[in-house]
């Protein structure tokens, strides 16, 4: 699939996404912290319709499924469609303007396509394997800031407070060696902003495949680097925890940092 | 003065706001965290000249100047506009959205007027007292969520960082308490989403007047509640920390956090 049909379809189904916050119906999935409004399930419903017409052998990890692999299908080899349909949904349901539709296309263990559109703000985001990676028609990379001159966006583990203590810790030992801290509520649109260079370091201690995926491939593209809280490779089917830095030498920096917190597994 | 004259002012000055980050020159004033453009200092000169040929009395209390009380008038009596010329510096300098000009208007120790307008996403917040606080044309109100759903807006005290521990705790005990924690990187914008209803809660260990000046009255108009830590009142004209919420009984369970973390002074 060309990446511009992925972004038209992406554009497309965003329509969907209502403007007013009285448009949806909230649904609280796990605790007040994690809900999900009529309009992700529309959306997730309309891109696996529109991508499985065009890629038949299509399977799908999605954030409101968890997972709708199809049967019969070897999940080595075919073409795996990575979704998260609103990312950043408490933002959503509140008018905050930071959300996203984000899409990643895996082919054979590979992430080839990535999109991540904010509705709100008329952002797309996009990459392809090896061709470079875009914010609308804006070629993208990540900015040059050393770490004391960085900003880390972050999160203390929303849906597991109990990660809540680890988590501050990180990010005041972070905070006290860089510049600042931000943190807009939603992890995609967060990673793409280092791709963009407006901010150059990340970490979540536990994030699901759908909130990184398509970022990852952006990210990647754009010039950063995103490691496992090991510093390892990520799989991007696979929960994990996720750190992003603009440069090596400042994710070797966060991943060192997170060794004083978290041992090695 | 009018409401909608001070409006106008604002967003014609804000057409020296630059749209791309490379059409401004970045100067350190205290560190890497403080920095200050040249954009906010031709803002600042533009608003102080409009608002003195409008009302030649006025006296100033502005970022980029600190005071500019002028000689000869009365702090009690005049007219003192507190001006934050973009507040939200780091943001701007880095192509984030969240920055404002922010404007408001003490009459005889009362705030009169209040602006905040976010030139990149062309929000404007503005309030008059007694009659009410706005987005654009539309009257806004706070939320009406309770502590455990409320999402609360922070920092971690850039400018003093020997401050962040205690800030790190008191966001950290309150985050156990609530739903969430957000970090747009700018006081006066994130005030004015308490004030919309979008977040609930707000801290912040010390901002200077032109920080939270034209807000507080935006929120106070909105039907929020603001103090200092102590949950005593504001003094718009003088640095304090700062709490807010979008209810009486939410402030006061946000000023017993602190009280754990801060003694009473």
């Amino acid at each position: 699939m060309e990446l511009q049909t992925l972004i038209d379809i992406v554009k497309e189904v965003s329509g969907l996404v209502a403007k007013s916050t009285s448009d949806f119906e909230i649904i609280e999935k796990d605790g007040v912290a994690n809900i999900v409004t009529s309009s992700d399930i529309a959306v997730q419903e309309a891109l696996i319709s529109r991508l499985s017409a065009l890629m038949p052998e299509s399977q799908f990890l999605c954030e409101e499924e968890d997972v709708v692999y199809q049967e019969g299908k070897s999940t080595e080899t075919s073409a795996v469609w990575i979704i998260d349909p609103i990312d950043g949904t408490a933002n959503y349901a509140r008018g905050i303007r930071e959300c996203a539709i984000s899409v990643g296309l895996q082919l054979n263990g590979l992430m080839e396509l990535g999109v991540v559109y904010l509705p709100r703000t008329d952002e797309c985001f996009s990459a392809q394997r090896g061709k470079g990676a875009w914010l609308n028609e804006k070629p993208i990379h990540v900015s040059s800031r050393n770490f004391a001159n960085s900003i880390m966006c972050t999160a203390m583990c929303v849906y597991h407070k109990e990660n809540a203590k680890v988590c501050s810790d990180i990010i005041l030992e972070t905070y006290m060696q860089s510049n600042d801290v931000r943190r807009f509520g939603a992890a995609a649109p967060e990673l793409c902003y280092l791709a963009n260079g407006n901010i150059e370091l990340y970490f979540e201690y536990c994030l699901s495949p759908w909130d990184y995926a398509a970022s990852l491939l952006i990210l990647s593209e754009a010039g950063g680097y995103i490691s496992n809280l090991q510093g390892k490779p990520l799989d991007p089917t696979k929960p994990s925890g996720v750190l992003a830095a603009n440069t090596k030498e400042n994710l070797a920096r966060l991943v060192e940092i997170v060794s004083h917190h978290i041992k090695a597994s």
